[in-house]
């Protein structure tokens, strides 16, 4: 069986989109996990903030390492997240994922995302469905 | 007053993201717009299909088109997103977004995300702030 | 194989809630239905307006009736509910529910909750698992 | 200046549903409140458990009353749930509301559902908006 570190090794080796993003896994165990990236300028939207598709993009990253730590495959049935605060050029984000609920076919989770001075960003929860596939 | 036309442009004409995606509109009028963009290597995850959060950027400026083109600012609250089915290298994707309601002071919008083919990708839906500032 | 009907009467035959709220099946078909009820005195809230529970509920029937109307029995996994308008006492409230998705394991459902005067009350989305068991 | 209790009382003196139901407020302070009930024969499912309108409406009378307590009336946007786990005849619910965000003019709530073993019946997620109006 694969411990966490070596699942998240797999998943992130040809993920093209979370290299562009520069995601650094900071911690990962058995359902949860902190990921970081910095914001960059080709990130930002027209109101020279971070767009909302990066931060979500960074907590959906944490959602499918965090869910799939177990070494059970997990796809994403339904995600929402709120932005609370803008991100800025140069700020360093972090979205910390927490298991709320794993049952046999489903996990709920929650992700926090937050900036260097630990201001919260936005706010993510996702739902998943775990196969029987393993990693 | 301006148009939504004019609107959107304001919107893009500096959204650093949504031209890194390539992001083209389609379709815009009061409450509702169609955008699109072209999968290409750097959206990919590990499992070689379009990462989410780029389904969901696409999404999420639909729905900022779609709500501003009033004339007053929206700001987006909640916005929730199902992937139902993946996305490839070399699709064409098109997000369309439909109002549901419109209040004084908050909106709901429905996105559909489908490919070249018609399949839809990506079920959003997203609840915007509608604010007194005019565009 | 049963009826979109007779699956609906064996759900609703013993639903002691749905008879307190009366709820009453307009109409049934696969993978869509309309349900209503009339809003009493004890459905209000501390404002006299409709309590937000009763609208969700009728709109879950609604939900659970369109998405086991094929046969397979289906889960709630995630519900989300916005309320547009208050609904008062005396009206009569229709939850219509639409398929937006029916995938092998998944399906995600709308319900629109309107009013006798056709205005939207509330706005509901509900994503079931489709299990493999029968009715 | 009203207390977070002076204004619960006045939420729940003429919420003829909340008593139907016979909820009652175990903890009330500025941001946060938990509430009780005891699941009888009449809230439950064709299913015989606990109908998902119950456990919805609980937790939404937790977010409204942790929403309001600061002395601003707060009216709900959005509110998710999902069902975790069967709640039944006899169960007694605890309905938690913890506050994951207040900003001037929106609000993010966490309610979780429990019930007299502290397992999880029911996680969810409220956005309420802040206005000016006061208790």
């Amino acid at each position: 069986m694969k411990t966490p570190q070596e699942i998240v090794y797999l998943m992130m080796q040809n993920d093209a989109f979370s290299q562009w993003m520069n995601v650094e896994v900071q911690k990962i165990g058995a359902g949860f996990c902190t990921v970081s990236c910095k914001v960059n300028s080709e990130m930002l939207n027209g109101f020279h903030i971070l767009h909302g598709g990066i931060s979500y993009s960074l907590a959906d990253s944490a959602l499918a390492f965090a869910s799939n730590s177990y070494g059970n495959q997990c796809v994403s049935i339904e995600t929402s997240i709120s932005h609370t605060k803008p991100a800025k050029l140069g700020d360093t984000l972090f979205a910390t994922c927490e298991e709320l609920h794993r049952g046999k076919t489903t996990g709920i989770y929650e992700v926090k995302v937050t900036n260097q001075d630990q201001k919260l960003i936005a706010l993510f929860k996702g739902t998943v469905h775990v196969s029987e596939k393993k990693w």
